[in-house]
C-alpha cells in the first residue's frame, strides 16, 4: 500500500538550502511518514546553481523562477530558503496559491511583515513551519518534559546565550545580515536563544534590551566601507509568565565560540544546564538525591529520549546538526497530514520576531517594555 | 549528464542495516558521487520484515532469500550486515558472483575465515569495505594527519578504550555476540580501539593479552542457564611497529559508559586526547606554545576539517554518527569507481581480527605474542 | 636576623575568621614576607567563644570586648570578620587608634559609610584590606596580564556571573543577609563578578540593573514570618571605559551551583573563559594559532604562574580556597611594609558598593545610569 | 588546658619537605589534634639551606647532622623528606632511637629493605606514617565509602592510570629517580595508582606487568651521556581479591599531562570516575537512577563530606594540594595520640613496593605473578 506523495519545492540552495535537502532525504528514512516526499522542483537565482543545487540535492526539476514553482499545480510544498528579505513576497505568493509553506527563519525582518504572513496562512488554512532547528533536539523536548512535568519545581531563573564568532573579524565584508531591515545579532541568533527560553519556560511577558553595534562600519566590498547600524551583541533582561526571571545574550562577535546556545533553568526542585557544542548531552541537579550524592547528573541521549531511537538503537551515537533538521521535517509532514499540531508555525515565529523587535526598542528607549 | 548507477543489495535490516540506509540516503546529499545510488533490493529473514524494511528504508524491492539478491545480475554491490556468522557465506557468494562487497564488522568471527574472504575478493578483483564507522570521522583523519606530519613528534605512548554497558546486567540474556566462535568484547568493540590504534600510529607487531569473563552464565532464553565462554574485558599491551608502546580495552560491562572510545596518544612534541562521547572534538597539546600558555586545545569540527563542510559551512554545529556512516558510503563509492583506495577493505578487516586473535591467544597463554 | 614583628588582632571567628586564620597560618609558610607575623589577639561575642577561637586558630589571648582589642598598643593590625553591619564601627575605631585595618567584604553595606572609612584610612595613612579572594587566584593574575599585554587585543565584549544555591530553600531563615541595609544576592556575590570583571577589563563606566526578590518571605526564627527586602538575583548591563560592552549576573538561589563564579572576555585577537568550580585552569583561545588547530586551550596553573610555584613545584597539583587567603594576606604584608601597593584597599572596596549601589539604584529606576 | 607537645624534626627541605611543612602549620589551624606541634629542628644537606628552611618552614633550629636530629632526646617524630636512597638508614636510626617516622614514599627502594623498616617499626612500637597524599582526599574517602556500602554493587572492574610529564624531555638530566635501584615511573607515580586502586578495592592478588624504557640515555650532567635502566612507563593488568579485574598505568613522559592520577571503577549497580585534575569532584553513575534520567553525576566537595568541612563551610570552595597534606599530617598525629589506627603505616608502604616489585618481575619474565 503506497502512501500518497508530498510535493516539496524549495527555493534557495545555501547553508539552509542543503539542511533542508538533508532533512527532505534522512526523515523518511528514519520515521514513518504519513507522505512520500517527492522532491520535485529547486528554485534558484540562475539556471545553472538552480540545475546542480537540484541534482545534488536530489530534485526532480530545477528552475530561476521562482514563480513558477509555486505557480506549479504540482507542488503541494514550498519550502523558501532564500535570503531573509525575500521570504514575505515569497511566502504570501504561495500562500495564495494554496501551497503550505516552510520558511527558514526568520520569518521576516519586521515583525509587520511577519504577521501579516501569518494572519495570511491562518486564512487560507495552510500548514506552515519556521525552522527553529535546535528546538528539534531531544535533549531540549527532554528538558521541557522535566519542567512541565514538575521534576525542578517552579522555575525561578533562566540564563540563555547564543554566541558564536562569524563576525567577529571586523575585515569582514558587510552582507545581508548587517542589513538595517532587522538584522543584527539579536535577530540572527539571539532569536534561537528567545526561541528556548519560551519552549522551556512560556511566555516572555516583559523585556529590557541592550543592544550593541561594536564594529562600526564593514568593507562594503566595492572599496568603500560601509557603515554598520544593527547590533553585534543584544542582550536583555526577562519576565516570564510563570514567575520567573532570566536573561539573554545574542553575540555574533564572541571570539572563540563556534555554537555557544547555552543555558541553564533553575527551580525549586533542580536545575538544567545544556550547551549545543555538545548537544546530546542534559545536565540535570535534582535536590531529591541523597545529601552527598547530589550533583549535576550527565545524561546521554538514548532511546529513552524520542525521537532519539528512530536514529540508533543505541545510547550515546548522538545526533548532529543534520539530523535536527530531519525531526523538523517530521514533525512538518506529520502536520500536514493533520497527526500533530504544527511545531512551530509562522505564528510562532512572529512571536520571535516580536520578542527581538521589543528589545531592539527597549534598548532604543533604554527601559522595560511589556511584550504585546 | 547523468551519472551511472550503482545498484546496491541490502542483506540485513537491524542496527547496522539502519546505519547503511542512512549512509545511502545521506551520501549522494553530501558528496558528489561517481555514481548514482540506486537502493534495488533489502533481502531479510522474512518477506514481511523485508517489505517493510524495504519500504522504510527506500529500497524498491525485497526478499526472504538473500541467494536470490547476490544472483541479480542487476545489482552491483552487495552489503551485508547480517549476524556474523552468516558474513562468510554471504561474502564469499557475492565474490564468486562478481559482486563488490561491503560487509560489517567484524569480517568473520574466525581470522581463518576472514583471511579467505580478503584472498577472494582479492582474486576476484572486487572492491570491498568493512564498516568501521569511528575511523570515519573528520577529527579522527585530523589525529592521524597531525601525526603522519610530525605535529606530535616521534609517538611514544598510546592508550585506548572502548568501553560500553550493554552487556553489564548479568540477567541479559545469552545473544549471538556470546557466540564462543568469535564474539566478545574485545571483537565486538574491542577491535574498533585496535582499529583506532593502527589507524593512528601504524602497525602493531607485539601483544601481551587479558580476556575475562566475568559473568559467567545468562539465561539461555528458555528458562535455563548457558556458560559464557567469551569475554566481558579484553585488555592488551601493544607494541608499534614506530616503537611506542600502549594499551587498549574492550569493555561491554562498563556501567554507566554508553560510547566511551577514547585515546591519548603522547609524542615527543605533542600529545592528542579523544573521546567518542564527543567526536566532534579533539584535543591537542603542543609543545611549541609559549611558556605558560600550554595547554590542551580543545578543536571543534569545523570547515577545515574535512569532509565536515560538506555536511555544514558553519563550524561546531556538529556531525551525529549516521553522517559517519554517509562518509564510509561515500569513501567505498569512490573506490568503486576507481578515484581512491578502499577505505577499509576486507584485507584491512583481516588484520583487525589477526590482532583480536592474537590478543585472545595471548591471553589464553598468558604471555607476548608477535602478530603474524 | 630576626624580622620585625606585625601583631594582628582578629575580630570574628566564622567562616571568613577562619579563612584569615589559614591565610595567617600559610603565608609565611609560603612567602618570604617582611614581617614575622604575631597572632596576639581574637576577639569574639563570648569570653568563652573568643578563648576557643584563639586555641584553634593560634592566637595568644582572646577578650570578647573588640575595643580593648583595637586599643591595645601591642597591635598593629586590626583583622575584621565581624557581622557587616559593624565593619564600619570596628574599622573606623581602629584608623582612629593608628592600626592597619583588613576587613572582609563588604566593606560596608551603604556606599556612603564605605566612603567615610575609605576618606578616614587615607587622611590616617594606614594600610587597608578589603577580602576579594577571588581576585588572589594566580590564573585570574594571569588572565589580567594577557588582556593588558595584548594577546586578546581590544577587548570587546564580558559575561560575568556568580551563582550559588545557598539561598534556594524558601524554608531558610531571615539572616543578617536579608537585612534591607545593603544585604541581597547582588550585595553579597555579585560583588565578586564586579570586582573580576573591573580587575580584568578595568573601570566599568554606566550600568543598567536588574534585582529581584524571588523569595517574598522568610522564616523569621520565632515562629513567624519576615518579608525580604533584598535581591535574589541581580543582574546588570555594563559598559566599560575601554569602550567593551557586558553582563554580570549574582544569584543565591541558583539551585545546584555552589561556585560558579564564571567569566568569558573576548578580544579582537582571543578569548578567555574562566570558571572558579575549576579555579586551577584557564581557557584560552587565540586567533594566532594555526587554521585547523584553534581551540580553547586549557592552561593549568603551574609555577609559570606566579606565585603557584611558592605553593608547590609541580605543575597541575592545584590550590585551594584557603590558599587564596594566603595570597592575600601576603599581599597585604607586603603592603604595610611599603613593598608593593595594597593589593585592594579599603578604596577599592568603596568602588565595588558604588558599583553595587549604582546598579540597585538603576534596578529602581528602571533605567541606565553613570557609575560615579 | 593545654594540649601536650608532639615535637617534629623534619629531614629535607625540597617540595616535599616543603609540602610536609604546610601540613604541619595548617593542620592545627585545621584540625582540634591531641597535641601541640612543636616545629623543633630542620636538618638539610648544608648549614645554611637548613637554617634558611628552618626560618621559612618555623622551624626553631636547624642542622646538617641528620643523626643529631634523630638522637634529640626532644624530638618525637623524625619526618623523612630526604632521598629516597637515604629513607632506610634514616629511619632506622630513627626506630632504634624510638621515635615514630613518618616517611615520604616510596618507603624504599627495594621490597626487602622496606620489609626491614616495616618489621622494626613494629617492633618498636613507634607509629609510622608513608606519604601517600591523594589517599588523603574527602573525595577518594567518599569514592571508598560509596564501595565498601554497596553503592556500586559487587566491583567488576577498574582502570586507574598515573601520567604526567615532567620526564618526557629526553634533554632533561639523569637524576636520582633514573637510579636503577627502584626508580622510573611505575614506582615513583605509578605507585599512586596501585595505593589508589588497593585503597577503593582492596588487594590485589595477580598481576601482568609490561614496564618499559622509552628514553634510552640521558645526559649525565658532566658532558656524557648515561644509560637509563629504569621505566618511563609502566603498566600491569591486575586481579583483586574481591573477584575484579583491572589495570593501571604509571607514565612520566605523557606529554601534557600534569597531574592525570584518574580512575573509573565498574560495579554491578554503578561506576565512579575521578580525575586529580579535578580533584574536588566525583562522578557517579547509579543504576537505580530513573529511565531517561541516568548519567554519571559530578558531586562536589561540601561540608557532607569529611573532613572538607573543617577547612571550609561552604560547599564548591575547594581543597588545594597542601590541604592534602594538612589532613595527612592529622590522621598520623590522631595515630600517634592512639586516636585512630595509622592511616597509611609503614607495612602499607611496603605493601606499595611489594606491588611495584612483582610488577617489575612480572614485566622482565613476561608472565603473570602472585603478588606476595
Amino acid at each position: 500500500m503506497s502512501k500518497p506523495k508530498l510535493r516539496i519545492g524549495l527555493i534557495g540552495s545555501g547553508f539552509m538550502g542543503k539542511a533542508h535537502a538533508f532533512g527532505f532525504a534522512s526523515a523518511p528514512r528514519v520515521f514513518d511518514l504519513p507522505f512520500e516526499l517527492e522532491l520535485r522542483t529547486l528554485a534558484d537565482i540562475t539556471e545553472q546553481s538552480a540545475a546542480n543545487a537540484a541534482t545534488a540535492f536530489g530534485f526532480a526539476r530545477s528552475t530561476a523562477d521562482w514563480r513558477s514553482l509555486i505557480d506549479d499545480p504540482e507542488i503541494d510544498v514550498v519550502d523558501i530558503t532564500a535570503p531573509n528579505a525575500l521570504h514575505k513576497q515569497m511566502a504570501m505568493a504561495a500562500i495564495e496559491a494554496g501551497k503550505h509553506v516552510y520558511c527558514e527563519k526568520p520569518l521576516a525582518p519586521l515583525t509587520a511583515d511577519a504577521r501579516e504572513m501569518a494572519d495570511a496562512a491562518e486564512a487560507a488554512g495552510v500548514k506552515t513551519q519556521v525552522g527553529f532547528n535546535y528546538l528539534c533536539n531531544p535533549m531540549l523536548t527532554l528538558a521541557r518534559e522535566m519542567i512541565a512535568g514538575g521534576e525542578l519545581g517552579e522555575i525561578r531563573g533562566y540564563r540563555g546565550i547564543h554566541c558564536e564568532d562569524y563576525m567577529a573579524d571586523a575585515h569582514g565584508a558587510f552582507t545581508f545580515r548587517h542589513d538595517p531591515a532587522g538584522g543584527g545579532a539579536l535577530a540572527d541568533i539571539g532569536s534561537h536563544a528567545l526561541a528556548t527560553a519560551e519552549f522551556l519556560c512560556g511566555p516572555i511577558t516583559r523585556v529590557m534590551g541592550d543592544c550593541v553595534t561594536m564594529i562600526a562600519e564593514r568593507p562594503d566590498g566595492k572599496g568603500g566601507r560601509r557603515k554598520v547600524e544593527v547590533d553585534d551583541v543584544g542582550r536583555a533582561f526577562l519576565r516570564f509568565a510563570n514567575g520567573a526571571t532570566g536573561s539573554v545574550e545574542g553575540n555574533w562577535i564572541a571570539t572563540g565560540r563556534k555554537m555557544q546556545h547555552d543555558f541553564e533553568v533553575y527551580g525549586t526542585k533542580g536545575a538544567l544546564s545544556f550547551s549545543q557544542e555538545h548537544f546530546n548531552v542534559l545536565h540535570f541537579y535534582s535536590t531529591a538525591d541523597a545529601k552527598g550524592r547530589q550533583g549535576f547528573r550527565r545524561i546521554e541521549a538514548s532511546p529513552d529520549h524520542a525521537p532519539y531511537g528512530l536514529f540508533c538503537v543505541a545510547p550515546g551515537h548522538q545526533l548532529g546538526f543534520n539530523d535536527l533538521k530531519a525531526i523538523e521535517v517530521a514533525g512538518y509532514v506529520n502536520a500536514i497530514a493533520g497527526k500533530a499540531p504544527e511545531p512551530f508555525n509562522f505564528r510562532q515565529g512572529l512571536r520571535i520576531q516580536t520578542l527581538v523587535e521589543t528589545i531592539q526598542n527597549s534598548a532604543r528607549e533604554g527601559g522595560w517594555m511589556t511584550v504585546a
